[in-house]
């Protein structure tokens, strides 16, 4: 069974009371729940991290170095934490970038993400659905 | 059964000849068999459309209207067709843009999606499978 | 009687489909019809073209070397096509671009337009109304 | 009979004496006569105002609430005159941006309006008659 | 016999009627005549294509697989097409960039060509004679 | 009982007549009768100004040498008029640049103030409230 | 009684010791007393938190969603932490940006506030007194 | 004896008040009288004329009509009118841009003048002393 | 012995398992050591000190104020840790910026250091030797 | 026999030790050797100078005034040398930018060239080709 | 007597040939004769150098030290030489910038000279007359 | 003995003379004293050029062919020599960039060298201590 490190940074612990239009209305518990549930289906264990500190985010990504995939959905750090960058770029596994709204389809300044260049592929705007669709990527990537 | 519009832009025509590492090795048609396999599980009928002329491109997003929703990987035209992106701006229905490369990973002009902002959601950087992922995305987006 | 070729570019075939408040209720053909009654009052003779094809419209041009004067709308092309621009710089008659929403208070990128300078002048931001003040704008310049 | 505001800004009153290659070779007292005829054709009546004095510029266009529609040919303040901007941004009547010559075919500086997304549309490049088709726009704006 | 081809892009038919300082006096048609006196003196075979359609072009590059050299002057694409600069890429022959005028010393946006970095070399400000030179320069890589 | 002048720029003289999100409901008249009533208790006395015309502002502003504190709501000169602010620059007293919307969370241009780097601080979007609050701040920086 | 939240940045836990001309001389300890002192008189209750770490700053303004009010002094957060300014935005009660100095007139960087769009208003300038400012303001904010 | 018209614009009827490092330390009055001494040696006839009103400087420079030469200090002016800019364009007489401070050695919004293409020359720099050099300038090329 | 704060920013606990192109092959601890060695030799005192977390460096850089020198190597802070800059700009001790690689050969964003202002001097691209070279530097500022 | 000045700037004299991929590997006296052998064919007589001081250039070009034609490949002077723009425009004979590499296909401060506009015509990418071609581009120049 | 150093920079060796429009019509030699017979009018003694070499420039600059007063026409490098820039600001002297073309009213890089801030002031546009006032400048300004 | 080459580029032969704050005290023959009593100790060979001359110094650049290593302080140069960049380029030994002063602290213009991606690392803002540091750092390099 592959191990999947889930990470969520600033801000994605008040989903629910954020605004739906981009976000939609689920909680960041009842999201993790559907992905368990999809997990289980295709055979991969999930490890859950949220935090809104940045170094801390970049602690865990270490950690990433114990697991065969990781998800991350970092936040307004996706604009400009190059700390996160560099972490996942030591990284030599799937690395997915996760995105609940279209940032291609907002404020400029968050059309521009400074982790995508470390990460393998990146998913933006299907609410919630981006993380499960991460899941599916992920489950294929690992097949490879 | 949901009617989906699959769209492919310049250059696609020639997957399998173009560097493997930026957009896999298989040709356009394999993918589409792909495509029609996972369709037929899901319950989607697919219509498939490639051409590199940004105005036919235009032309049959027209015909979107007719279908539940579509897919595009609009090739380089994602970088500066403001045309395709009102003509995507007019439908109605699910739209997401699919890369077959990670644009955000590469040379700078490619990172800028002119068509996002008239999209639902994007999906870059895992080769064929985007293209599936889309699949599941869209599926999921017409249950709501 | 003088002649007056009128191009209109990409998704103006969709006019009555696309967003009200920018581009009016009107399709194209009524808007025509429209033309043609005032046309006669000025004693012009029209020529339709409308194509989403960039490069179907440049060849259009080309032919504007029989006519006495041109119109056009190049919709999104407006913004970016040099090919377009170089096609009616090789004009020598009176060319009057037209727009039917603002072009200069709507995005950023739509204020500006690179077929301007080889163009008459540009009425923009009148709906429908921008092709019948053109009529009036090339009956006065054909006058001189 | 609608009122209507025509305002001209900074060294229009030098029109005449201005390069005939932009400006034409009439006085702003003959172009206000050839306004007056068609106006009376066209059932409207004219107020005139030319200053070089942004301020009363500013506190002319307030004047505006009096009236059913506004004309303005700001000169260089079209530029610059964010004041401009506020001030027509106040009144709830077509407005309409007017140029002799052809501000999208010059120096890089003159193609930017800063008043252009407080009008309702934007007339450029036809000398003298920019301001004859812009009494036909209002009389159909006003129509509406 | 090595087998050449010849790629014109928009508004190269119109070659005789465009500004004479810029593109010389001469039509395509003659230009072409010159070329083939001097491939048959070089022991090269000619194809040539003219169209003002970018995908067309675009296609027609795709074809220059079944080609040893390739030479194409893109008129206006050259400074914005994308999608010809990713078809250019696939080939893996001589690709040699040609301009009538000195592109580096018109209009600022001339002198960017997006699709240089996919050719051999640029040759550029010789009138027809940018053509001849292309054939000499091919001639020479096809030698080595 | 220190002497304190108020200045107003551009298009404050229609307040009540502007967009209540932005500017409030009060008119200048209301406004400075609710500072006088403030001064009172504070024991300052006020001169008020307010002109559309930036020359007159930069004049009145000179007068400014007889007071002891300045407050100014520059209106659009304040993204703009150099003079403005090189008038600043010449007194030595407290100067407080006050508006009543928040101007950096608006248009981009309105995010930058030519004026701030000649004032002592910035009071911005408290609606009316922003003139009190300058108020509290000229009586604090007048005990110093 | 109202509840107000009061957050303070990066390096204000300095105050004291860093320059006094753009910070003043006083400690934090001593401005939050002046605050307490004048927030009785206004019948606020205050809470203070200072942090350095930019994600524990987000925690804490997660917290306002208990409180009536908010006033925040980012520190060199201001210019960059989209973090913060999202965790701002969730919260639908009056939050006033405070800054000690004058944050427009010195380097660049520090005219440009990411948060100020997700906030009321701003106060920038007054050293300590931009806290007692934004009490005032809070109070009135309040009341409405 | 030639005419001449020299010009100040905002804030210059403050010199002897304004930073000495920068603008020196005598008041317009004295220069001008430095000016009329000079005048009278080189032949030339003076007339002065200083406003803060921008429009009322462009008035001041279409009289320039009955003059023989023209010099302008326009202060703050130079970097944003191009009001005036255009009002120089007009005439047909030597005109000389002048600056107490080396604009081009400070701020960096002063080192451009938006006036300059309209002049003949700029003199900047030399304190009061630039207004003695440009009548220099003025006789020299009045003698041509 | 003058005491010396050496600290180290994100992502440089994982030295030994990142490009070793950029950074050399050892690990953290295995330079410390290094810098031990000769901090002895030249009769320095060393303190550590490695965080993630941004807000934790500034704290620590707080601790200086007990030091007689500082070097730092901020990571990927160093390009927009505006709160690590001031935190430095505290400080009235030799402070030394330290990078592994040559920070400016390598991606744009990394050659600009918001920190270097706040800093004495920089050392960059000499792998662990950076560190060596800072302790030298050090030593010589001290002795001044 | 006409007369050419052929110009090499700096590090030209140590082609054969540069990067083989952009320069060949030939030394400039082979590829001068390879010229006077073409030259003596075409009737043109060649006058070779290679310096690596910018104002020698400038100078050795001024000597151009005794030349028929003139190639220059300006090496890294090409991107920032006014002076030798300066010095080219003198001349009225054609004259010839040369480039061993494709310099519109590096990084991006090579692609653009200051001294294009100074010159007929650009001939880039083929290694010491580039030379032999403008031999050729010269003759027919010349031919005119 | 005042020792006046005169240095001139590339190209000006060329008076003479140079455009007339931008640079008259006059060899340096001859305007030297001219500001030889006015420097014994003003009692100054005058030193000429024409260097087409940038370093040879600055070395001529730092022989500065033993003269009153300087003026420097640098051509070309005026607007790229921080070589230059940096040589003069070593010298405690007036300096005086000159240009026989208006430098702001020409092509937009020469506008921005980076020797301006090491100059005492700037003259520009009066031909062979600009070196005349700079010698009246000089003479004002050792008189001070 | 290894053989170092120590360049020194424009206006550091005035080292002495210039600001102090930025450059220290020293003369460059004191400092070059203090390198050969250290070279000594580390037992390397040193051989010193400086010049002022741009190309003088590429030149000297390209007899680096000898040594085993190189430290260089281009002076302004860094900044804008790519002719310097290019030289350094070719060669295969280990190349140091120094400074004196902090080039990240000072004008924008200097925190850009346009030579440190040819160098192995950059030692900036040490005062002559830069050049000492360089030392060591070569010894250790020629060491590996």
């Amino acid at each position: 069974m592959k191990k999947i490190l889930v990470i969520n940074g600033p801000n994605l612990n008040m989903l629910g009371k954020r605004k739906e239009v981009h976000y939609g209305s689920l909680t960041l518990d009842i999201i993790n729940a559907k992905m368990i549930t999809l997990a289980k289906e295709l055979d991969l264990s999930l490890t859950f991290y949220q935090s809104n500190v940045e170094g801390d985010l970049v602690s865990t990504i270490h950690t990433g170095m114990d697991f065969d995939g990781l998800m991350i959905n970092a936040g307004a750090y996706t604009h400009y934490s190059y700390a996160i960058a560099d972490a996942l770029e030591i990284l030599d596994i799937p690395k997915i970038e996760v995105h609940l709204s279209n940032i291609h389809a907002r404020e400029s300044f968050r059309s521009n993400s400074v982790i995508a260049s470390s990460c393998t592929g990146q998913i933006s705007g299907f609410k919630e659905n981006s993380y499960i669709l991460a899941l599916y990527a992920l489950k294929n990537l690992l097949k490879d």
